[in-house]
């Protein structure tokens, strides 16, 4: 049997990668798609098990109350969620057990998996650096991703009492070590030709371990969204990131 | 407080690795070197309480049998040891139930932990393959540890009901797509230059993880000695691999 | 002063592509865009300097017949050109002996530059082999490019004297050393997420020196086309391949 | 015929290495060994063609003196030189017009091809970085040779007339982006089990060429070495860096 998926925001870009995504699967069915000015009640009158919502922050909270409230699960990729609003929704699915909401800020199970891989891995060799190359058009260095990887390795080894990385250098040319995350280095590189990369690199004894992600299209988070897809309904409640989903 | 140390086949370049990383760690104490004239008792009079093994198949049981006898922990990489052995083992371990005793067939951290990585991470992807790099004096193709890696990969798929990564080839120069485990497609490259290396690569639509260990120096198993070393007395009864003490 | 560009095929991917290209760089002006049912009196008319050519195999000749006549430079990605085609185009350039064509079956800089290195460092290394990496879709394996890398290196090795790359394999799983393409072996990874890929590993005692291409986007090819057009009006006659007009 | 070599320095690990790779080249012998005690006629006495020379700055240069007087061609890894030091040896050579002398700075064969070729492609590319990756003893950063590669490609890139690699970068965590070494990015890895790597990362429109090199290994210079040895008998004169013997 297939799970009936309905598509928030189907008019946008990511609305319309999930909507082929859902279509190309072979266990999901395309039920209804819904944009800016269709009715929610389209997804009801559809028999929409679970809706995927890629719209607006100004939105993104009536849209999920109205599902709530219809028993319809939901996955949602729109960004904007605070404590507080995670609350609310929390509320709302109290009224609602059996109705499951997936909240994700990032659907790229490659970045998932890389970063718990790193986080796991941290506190088991000497050394931990972080290089992450994007396109030359990104304004932040290091990434997002990046600087919370680095967050979450240097927790790793604090928790487990491992101590800063080894380092010698005593002459060095203003930068080229890398930025600081709370003792972990980072290398920021910026190319034409590349899109979102990002290696963790650990080191030993003689020996490396390197675990690396590349993302070359927009399309990437479309598995992650499928992975949401299949388990929201066996898992009531609110559910943050995809990684409780993947039993790792 | 040290944890106090001897080494078994001191006498061999791997035993002097293993005195070499026992004294230069900061929480353990070598204690006793004993080599094959040498007898078992200076253990049980130095006070030993971790004895690491790397000698030889038809010596090691002797050892082991000696050494729970005596309520000395220890931490084995000598290789040979089946099912039979094992059970031998556990047997000995059932009349001295707080001794503890490790057998692994690789010290090797970073190794261990990239086959765990792409056992968790094989169900996740559409495609998966493995490429195994050697220096150009090793007789088998592939490696025994790409040749595992692969078939636990293949296994990790099946468990989880995922089918054949894709494969469009329609045309093939004989060997182009590797060997085939399970499955799973296997590259072996021989190259001078290099020593021993390892590449798992995962990918799903718009993105790829890579798991890659480079090992390039002999010793590079000392780190996961001393892991023994460190978690064997809390850990009574027999372990096989270091895995298990690694807790991921 | 701005270089004259007309381009050929504008109706198509590639014809956009390059429109677009022509378009955004500053030393380059788009003065005429012909598709099929279009007139090529076109660029006379529009005073065009150097037309590009993605088309069909069935028309280029006519139309590089006529662009020569009038003393248009073209750069010519259309394929089809085989040895018989390369003459009649040089003797109708021995009519017109201030008129220059570049022909090129591959306007991708870093492909061209990748194989160039491969083969200039082929002889001073005991050891090459070519891994290809490619999107599952793909047909044929190794890729073409691989094939031809890997010609190209071994008869630069056979230059030289050098003789093959050692391997002391004994034991092989049918497949794991990959293709042998006259001695240099080829390992070809098809794999979800990935695009066109290629590296060219070379080691000697002690050092390997890998040369990447990583190629993930139908534009890659404008670069070359752009260094085409702002070349060929200062290099009468036919020039095949980009690389004579790369100085290398 | 093999050419008959002496060593120089011969005490050393470095000399002990340089006899190793001698000895075991099919086309050189190895007929003299001197070390600082030693006396140089017995180059002369043992018909030496060819001496190796890895000794000190304080003796190199009564070294080359001797050995330029007795017609004996020499290859030079000793230190030190600079411009007054080599046109004291250009003096002595005027005086013995066949012979020929090798001063080198660096005899690995990969690191000397990748920075010709990052030399080479830099210019054909929007943007260019560097990182090299190092074991954590390091006390420099970047290293020499990065910042040698860097100056090369920045000063290839404004010969050519080509920008600075765009960046798009307004919120920097302090060093992310790296050193700046005359407009090119230079990111310095410090990390246990690793030796001495290099990448040259270029980019275009949805390409990517990368440049790596490892040295694993204190021997990888040998090769080096023994090309000198064969081709300096050939090249009366002063020859700086193995470059010009390799016919790139």
């Amino acid at each position: 049997m297939t799970i009936r998926v309905g598509v928030l925001g189907s008019g946008g870009k990511v609305g319309q990668a999930v909507s082929d995504a859902v279509r190309a699967a072979a266990d999901t069915e395309l039920v209804a798609e819904v944009d800016k000015d269709d009715a929610l009640s389209t997804f009801v009158d559809s028999g929409t098990e679970v809706v995927v919502d890629f719209t607006h922050p100004d939105v993104v909270m009536d849209n999920l109350q109205y599902l709530i409230s219809q028993g319809i699960h939901a996955v949602v990729g729109t960004t904007g969620f605070d404590d507080a609003r995670l609350d609310t929704v929390r509320s709302w699915l109290a009224d609602s057990p059996e109705t499951g909401v997936l909240i994700a800020p990032n659907f790229a199970i490659g970045a998932v998996l890389s970063m718990k891989f790193a986080q796991q891995a941290a506190r088991f060799f000497d050394s931990v650096e972080v290089i992450e190359l994007h396109h030359p058009n990104k304004a932040d260095a290091p990434s997002g991703t990046a600087y919370r990887t680095a967050a979450l390795i240097a927790e790793a080894r604090k928790d487990a009492g491992v101590g800063r990385s080894p380092d010698a250098t005593t002459t060095e040319l203003d930068g080229a070590r890398g930025a600081d995350v709370d003792g972990v280095r980072v290398h920021s590189v910026r190319l034409a030709g590349l899109v979102a990369h990002q290696e963790v690199l650990l080191g030993t004894q003689g020996e490396t371990l390197t675990i690396r992600h590349d993302s070359i299209d927009r399309t990437s988070f479309t598995p992650g969204v499928l992975l949401g897809v299949r388990a929201i309904a066996s898992r009531p409640g609110l559910t943050v990131g995809i990684e409780p989903l993947m039993d790792l």
